[in-house]
């Protein structure tokens, strides 16, 4: 039974733009089959956020879960900085390898990695997996300059990076975000008139102002990120025009 | 094993008072099976919030999780405002129908719908559902005038309707809150010394704040809507006494 | 599979420091199986909140989910304030025997309890249960000078308690918080400086920033109490320096 109304094009997936990537803080692997028999088609990818996977009883059985129905997995790439700091990463390198994982997160936003030893470990890790990188500190109290923004996302696609994500936190109040959770939209102009794509960038985007900001200015296909499992349909619905907030911008 | 202490009464389902309806915004059918195995005697009705029925992955199996629990279920009528900007009307009763679906909500918080368009939109489908209208704006800033929610609530019954839903939206910030998510009391004022029966309304409350507010100025029986599927236990015992903010109100 | 990085100790359960308790305000048993199969080693204690467990379906079967894999529950004290009001503590004692708890909080956050009366419950609680008794009102409007608290914990402890909550409710805005959701620092710090060891003394933290500030101040092994059981994972996060807020004061 299918109500046939106009709704706007969407691209199928794999695809990339228009990609919904989740943040699963610590979900269980009946609640991730429930929620992907009603949303698969609208979830791209899942982060383990941060070090949850180090505390995640039945990790395997739980990353199962999700790449059985076709959405790829990574960990948080904060665990990835704490691995750096203690002098781990080919242990960790291997660990992802044995998990199976095809994606990775490469981020600077809490452990200070210099320029050169980021881009290395970008074009390391872009030998086997797909590299996402992070640009934007999860400190609230740093903020930085747009010139330095878009330097180190030339920089971090120089070194193999496939897409860059902009920092937001769980919160939306750091990295894009003033601590108001208000978005730097100057930011964002600045980077998207340096001749950055803007189907190569992702915007973690967790609460609903901040996707629709972002629908409304980029278009309903805009990368988003950090978004609450519970609000995987809702983010689909506002990207159709089948929500309040972007009906009228969608349809006529 | 019962604990047996004087509660105050509470009407048994179905009701016309003392209504809880939740807002579905895309859980998934274990979910709705685990949630109505301890909660099923709380719950009077489900909205499938706004369009999400239109990206839910097995709609009529969850649809089904519900009414074979005696939940009754509608579409948001955000869905059924795009229908008619698209002039798809037609297709969407008979959609609802072959769904099951016995309710209907009939609003005009996006979609601009002339006066006589509602009622004819209310009067035609009261002949096959129990139609529900919804009064006031999606948009925080249009704040309509008590008279004007009055007058609307009176032609919304006059052409069929079984009852009036006053907005809320999730956030609680537009309709018959400010944007600040304070209650618009004197509007609240108005429209019961207008001679419209309470048991008439449903009023959205998303927030345990506005909850608690409502059941101290309108009794535990209030009808509240929006309620988060993850509140309808605390919604519960906030009308009985049982949690702190109402427990000396309705126990001595 | 697993990754080698030295992460802080941290205690086995059972455990008298690091405890971290649930509120569960009205989960279904899928839920809990689902939640316990990914994180029970980081879960302590579940409080079923107030008087929820008077309003759920199926109240045993809900406890054993969490008693068979070794959670202990309680119900909320504010169910034993309405029925100290009542006049059926016994009632009360046989109800949570039978139901085969083991733990009973007992408070006065709501209800006006005389000092003797509230130490007179716990002295008979005691001979059965063990005690947790709660101190701090639930109303955002009290508040009450350290000297009291003071007081009232070593009172508690007298009379048999072995631990004392300090009240934060779900929202962080009463007791130990201000309105503003500010923790009363100064407050913490005459408790502390009283002689009260902190292994006996379990903090309400609902938020993250409460959660962290409070590992800052008086290390990662805080006992934690109304965490989200959503947030189970990620409080163990913090507690090891896996996440942003806490890596660089766990991690060189």
């Amino acid at each position: 039974v299918t109500l046939n109304i106009d709704l706007p094009a969407r691209p199928q997936k794999p695809r990339s733009i228009g990609r919904t990537h989740l943040l699963d803080k610590g979900l269980g692997t009946s609640a991730i089959r429930d929620l992907l028999d009603v949303a698969s088609d609208s979830i791209d990818l899942v982060k383990l956020g941060w070090g949850t996977s180090l505390v995640t009883q039945g990790l395997e059985e739980k990353i199962a879960c999700y790449t059985e129905r076709g959405i790829d997995v990574c960990v948080g790439g904060t665990l990835l900085e704490l691995v750096y700091l203690k002098g781990k990463v080919d242990a960790f390198v291997d660990w992802i390898g044995v998990l199976g994982l095809k994606h990775v997160e490469v981020s600077d936003g809490v452990v200070r990695i210099p320029a050169e030893d980021k881009s290395e470990l970008i074009s390391r890790l872009a030998k086997d997996f797909v590299v996402y990188s992070e640009v934007g500190s999860k400190d609230q109290n740093v903020v930085v300059t747009p010139a330095k923004w878009v330097a180190e996302i030339k920089r971090d696609f120089d070194a193999g990076a496939s897409l860059v994500i902009l920092e937001g936190r769980e919160s939306g109040t750091a990295g894009m975000y003033r601590d108001s959770g208000e978005i730097r939209m100057g930011l964002i102009d600045e980077i998207l008139d340096a001749d950055i794509a803007q189907d190569t960038l992702l915007f973690e985007a967790p609460h609903k102002e901040n996707q629709v900001w972002l629908m409304r200015h980029l278009g309903p296909h805009v990368n988003l990120g950090n978004v609450a499992p519970e609000d995987s349909i809702a983010v689909e619905t506002l990207r159709l025009g089948l929500r309040s907030d972007t009906l009228l911008d969608l349809h006529r």
